[in-house]
């Protein structure tokens, strides 16, 4: 029923925790993650923006030629959630990879990544809502 | 096995095919839609930011207080991908209205929308990896 014409890109979610708070809450140290994942995976970075969260907690996005790359930092809780859209194919090792840079250079204890494509609805989908879904059961 | 305090958002991933390509491609556009999106949702809008790609194609990224609302357009295909990432929580309902928002705000004739919630991996999780996963079914 989905054209291949459809496929819009591919959507890596990760999620990080036991991370080191000092690491979250470092501008320098988050913007040199992000650059090394962007590195690992060979994208092109246009522009970077950060924003600081008083009493901490940083917000940073970087727009890529191939998409986007956003991270979220909550340094209290030794956590981050990041995401990577690549307008283009992500293999399934690929974005292990990616996952493990990111989580890595951020120093966390723990992480888990999704992959999911994104597809524009096609003609016979009108006005359809996908489920309201969990995230996917963890595999050890 | 998932902690309460493990819940670091919520993530409504929307996607819209059958746009106007006029719209997808107008930087004035595509802000004024997501500006009603953030006005819909009373998020609060802290930064933000618009790449327009040759030959057409715009990424657009609103920095939020609750986190980033970011926007991608295929206006050739008539397609756009949208996420919104609440630090919060984004009741069901609230959800499927933002979606409509957007996707009326962009002309467009079918959209669809998932809804994750983002957690931090608990502890037991040590290097989990979920697994990949294809877009949760869709419904009539």
């Amino acid at each position: 029923m989905i054209a291949e014409d459809s496929r819009l890109g591919t959507h890596l979610l990760i999620e990080g925790s036991g991370a080191s708070s000092d690491v979250l809450d470092d501008p320098i140290r988050v913007r040199q993650a992000l650059e090394a994942t962007v590195k690992a995976g060979g994208l092109t970075l246009l522009r970077y923006e950060l924003e600081r969260f008083v009493p901490q907690g940083i917000t940073a996005v970087g727009l890529l030629a191939e998409s986007h790359l956003v991270i979220h930092t909550w340094p209290e809780r030794g956590a981050f959630a990041a995401d990577l859209f690549h307008c283009g194919e992500l293999p399934r090792a690929a974005a292990e990879d990616l996952a493990r840079v990111l989580a890595t250079r951020l120093e966390a204890a723990r992480w888990r990544h999704t992959l999911l494509d994104r597809m524009a609805p096609p003609p016979a989908d009108e006005h359809a809502s996908r489920a309201t879904a969990r995230p996917i059961s963890t595999l050890p």
